[in-house]
């Protein structure tokens, strides 16, 4: 029977939006066989099970590995290195390692060196996300038309590359393979500043204190947009912070020299070379669209 | 028969979002009689007519304003003293002006030194709009539940001030006085420098050249908010940082203080700091929920 599944025996390490939503989606796809779920807390694996989400859990990882398929580490990304040395000793030859870490570059070097020979390790990212965390978040669409990058490297095994892709595509995502250091740059940029950049916003105008009043009670439109990006975790853009400090500094720099340019412009006053800056980012703007 | 309405006669100079919003919101509540309208593009203006936005139109202002009761300046900010200039000879004394511009300072100096004894002008600003422009984008519900920002100067007459006010409280805003100063300091914090940071943004991530493809194709997310802010109105813009250039730059410097703070905390991959940072920006945001 389990033959007919795509994954027949799933761990989920961190039942949460992402494990969960996976888990969901798999279900929903027909691809996975059965669902072990662990994870810290006890309350949260009794609601995944009540929900469906997962089949059974364990709270030891080493216990929830035990026969996998397929693991997906889905804790923060801080831990992905500790939480796979708890794993190893319960891995079988042949089981596949992928994570769903915002950061790869850390990520691989915690992982990669740990690894037994035959157990396999494929790094990802699914670039989907909501503000609500838990499992009780969790939904099987989530991934649907979403990016997966994928960021194989020369160890990754490529049959258990093929499958991690297969079981995003099946989620509804479009999977996207690239080197470490390109997603990390490309995060840094399109994720990681503006939420820096959002976080300073939101401190800059909340600790403006020559009125009496909060002048944030104001905010409307767009800035409602950067507040409420500058209103997610801290722990979790904390975690963002250190491990893709590289990238986030450059692509701060890359912030700088632009920001200093404009703001030359505006203490000159000068229409003309405001219009073009402004003008170029609508462009680059509509180029996307 | 016009007794009954709050204004018999409005000219609306500049029949687009903003000034064609006000007339059919003002039409739906029956407090104005006759509209006028003038502006430069003659198919704009007999689209209006078409529309039920406005009754009837004048291409010259001076003709248009003649008996008006209430003149609304729709016009972009840097263009407001020169329109007033060409509406002079047709005012008769009594007549109220006043406008929807999004900076107060500049406009109230261009505006104020050109009046005659017994034509008054109460300046405002309406916080509302959306990404379209033009007749056609209006609506009479734009202004529900917006605030309206007046801000009287020692010159403004007070029966002008209540009307004004009572004209915007009619069509659904929350009207709130404050003086001009304040005004544009407030705005250049929650409105002029979040999109000067936005335009920065996607010009250095549109403009980062490391890689064949655009990277801004990958934006998702939060980032979509910052590339929609970034695509606003080229003119507007500039004429914004033009006009109001010293609270906007005041609000730069206060960005930057804290830009530069979490730049620090990200290069010395200091976690306790980095977290207190994105904890304040949440606990500030969530204090205006």
């Amino acid at each position: 029977m389990s033959d007919n599944f795509l994954i027949p025996r799933l761990a989920i390490i961190g039942v949460g939006l992402i494990g969960g939503s996976l888990a969901l989606a798999l279900k929903e796809a027909g691809a996975v066989g059965e669902v072990i779920g662990c994870g810290r807390g006890k309350p949260n694996l009794e609601k995944a099970l009540e929900l469906g989400v997962i089949d059974t859990y364990e709270r030891d990882p080493q216990q929830a590995v035990k026969d996998a398929d397929v693991v997906f580490l889905a804790t923060p990304v801080k831990t992905l290195g500790s939480v796979t040395q708890r794993c190893l000793p319960g891995l079988k030859a042949g089981t596949i390692i992928t994570d769903g870490g915002s950061v790869k570059g850390d990520v691989i070097k915690a992982i990669e060196p740990l690894l037994p020979e035959g157990v396999h390790f494929v790094p990802g990212h699914p670039i989907a996300g909501t503000e609500n965390s838990g499992v009780e978040a969790a939904f099987s669409s989530l991934y649907h038309g979403k990016r997966c990058i994928l960021t194989p490297t020369e160890n990754t095994d490529t049959h258990a590359l093929e499958l991690i892709s297969q079981m995003w595509t099946l989620v509804g995502s479009q999977v996207v393979q690239m080197n470490y250091e390109k997603h990390d740059k490309v995060l840094a940029a399109i994720s990681h500043l503006p939420h820096m950049v959002a976080y300073s916003l939101v401190n800059a105008v909340g600790s403006y204190d020559h009125y009496e009043e909060n002048i944030l009670e104001y905010s409307a439109g767009g800035f409602r947009d950067f507040t409420r990006i500058a209103s997610s975790d801290p722990t979790m853009w904390r975690d963002i912070a250190e491990t893709n400090r590289d990238a986030l500094l450059e692509m701060i720099e890359q912030f700088e020299t632009s920001f200093i340019e404009l703001k030359a412009d505006i203490a000159e006053g000068n229409g003309e070379k405001l219009f073009e800056f402004f003008l170029r980012s609508k462009q680059l703007r509509d180029a996307i669209l």
